[in-house]
């Protein structure tokens, strides 16, 4: 079988260097980065694709959160470092990367669309967004003709969790305690920006916005009753805002939104809640990906992990081969 | 097939009217509770239970976030007025209800470990804790000796989420919005506090305490792959704090913990995550619970619903009966 490899992280060197430099790169971002040699090594990088037979990546860039290095003056120089950084390994290396996605500065929103523009007319085969800006939301209007540039490509929102520990796990603490805010929190905010993206109405303006959700979904397929009956009865529980006239002004029930996302089978190779994420978006809205190299191994193990549990699952030829590289190829247009 | 439904909502006479007096109960809380009749009128909650046959309810309050309700100075007469309430419709119709769980007064820490023991004392066959208290954690100190009651009368808590809508979707928000605190937050609270019993060491310090999450674990069978390989590398993202000393003096791997953990099927009877919240929980420990009357019918949806589903799964017939009776009879102490 062929795999696609639609979400894993590489970050080329001209902006590994800079990173580094970066003040959080000084720090725990560093401290993490530098522990991952595939992360930044492209010969180990090579070599492990290698050890997987027919079988790609996409590259998307460490992390999408550009926002945390550095300042909106600074970003739209270090996106353009990162993209046309990811491009140059992609041309240069066709049997090991089948493309790239690209990142864009958020905290300078003319900045952002303006680069996604850039980089799509450049090759990017999708871009990579956090589900956060230093903290804060992606739903605002500011980031609305961004939306408008990518619809207009075609080619889909690779959606990266972004949480910060400053987001704390209780009312009255100042940040979140034990990494929950990564384990938990990170799928957590997958969901919630999904379903800001249908309240907001970006989805009803955008209709044909390919929104890929990292890690199958977050934690939206295990909470399918939830979001079916629970945004349906949307309002009951709320006198300050009208979320009833919300609801019903939606061109579609908020389920039939979430069912429409995408999302990729990066869970760290896990069975049960596979099954449960390709029942939920169903085999053309999933994508193989593996998180590449963010495994204990720091390399194959999640790729070795993911396909193994793939080939266990009962599939049609036909929705495993839209799974493993058919959506890959029609979504970011590879051949 | 007999069914003893673990975790569903009532509220007793004399506490439902203290609940519409108090401030809240004066607006979002009391619109809501006001319009779900099968939550305080005894005789249509009967004619709910009468629709299926063989089935009892172990009645919780409807919520047990009291806190929210009133003081400290108030909340241990209004729970002890919730508890012997529920004990009293318990003892008057035996053939619809089978026991019922507790509430404490948890913004006032050493009346809860009072309550808790006179409760259950009392008979109360389980307590039912909110996943925070007023938005806070419910892991510190203060609530240890509520946690060696319990642990000791051997009886289980069940955990009910309370996510307040003061925590806001992002950084620099000052509410959530779209209700997405009760419909994502929620499940994501339960997995939150899960983790905290776990790395406060509660669950070291207390290795008998019952934990039995709502909602099927909330997020956390989904998230299998990060509560195992993520906390595995607990420690590798922050240096501000000695997170893998705290990780390598736990007793078990943290994902053992999570495993040990307790789980309803109130999940609005859908099918694909109850397969993979039973396989992740194990029929040892999931307990048969519909969240009565929170459905679109407001009584006998989700009974009907989430009785179809367990009847569709493939199970042995020892796993289906535990999980549809036999567990709530050895945790609850009921024939």
């Amino acid at each position: 079988m062929r795999y696609i490899d639609a979400f894993n992280h590489f970050n080329p060197k001209g902006y590994f260097d800079a990173l580094l430099e970066s003040p959080a790169g000084q720090k725990d971002i560093g401290k993490r980065v530098r522990g991952i040699p595939a992360l930044y090594d492209l010969d180990l990088r090579r070599k492990v694709v290698e050890q997987f037979p027919d079988y790609t990546q996409v590259l998307s860039l460490g992390l999408p959160m550009i926002d945390r290095l550095w300042g909106p003056d600074k970003t739209p120089d270090m996106a353009k470092l990162a993209n046309d950084g990811l491009a140059e390994v992609v041309a240069g290396n066709p049997k090991h990367f089948a493309g790239y996605s690209a990142v864009v500065p958020m905290n300078n929103p003319a900045a952002a669309a303006k680069e996604a523009e850039r980089a799509l007319k450049n090759g990017a085969n999708a871009i990579q967004l956090g589900t956060s800006v230093n903290g804060g939301p992606i739903d605002g209007k500011e980031y609305w003709p961004l939306y408008e540039v990518i619809e207009k490509s075609g080619r889909p929102i690779l959606l990266h969790p972004a949480r910060a520990r400053e987001m704390p796990d209780y009312v009255g603490e100042e940040k979140s305690k034990y990494e929950i805010c990564s384990v938990l929190g990170w799928p957590y905010e997958t969901g919630v920006t999904l379903s800001r993206f249908i309240f907001s109405k970006i989805m009803d303006t955008y209709p044909n916005l390919k929104v890929v959700s990292h890690h199958l979904g977050g934690v939206i397929p295990y909470l399918e009753g939830r979001v079916s009956h629970s945004f349906d009865q949307m309002g009951a529980r709320t006198s300050d805002e009208d979320y009833e006239g919300l609801r019903k002004s939606l061109k579609k029930r908020p389920f039939d939104y979430f069912k429409d996302f995408y999302a990729d089978t990066a869970i760290e190779g896990v069975r049960a809640p596979m099954v449960c994420g390709i029942e939920f978006f169903g085999a053309d809205h999933v994508l193989f990906a593996s998180d590449c190299p963010f495994d204990k191994e720091k390399g194959p193990g999640y790729i070795r992990s993911t396909i193994a549990v793939l080939e266990s699952l009962e599939l049609t030829t036909d929705a495993r081969e839209k799974i493993c590289f058919r959506n890959a190829q029609a979504m970011f247009g590879i051949k």
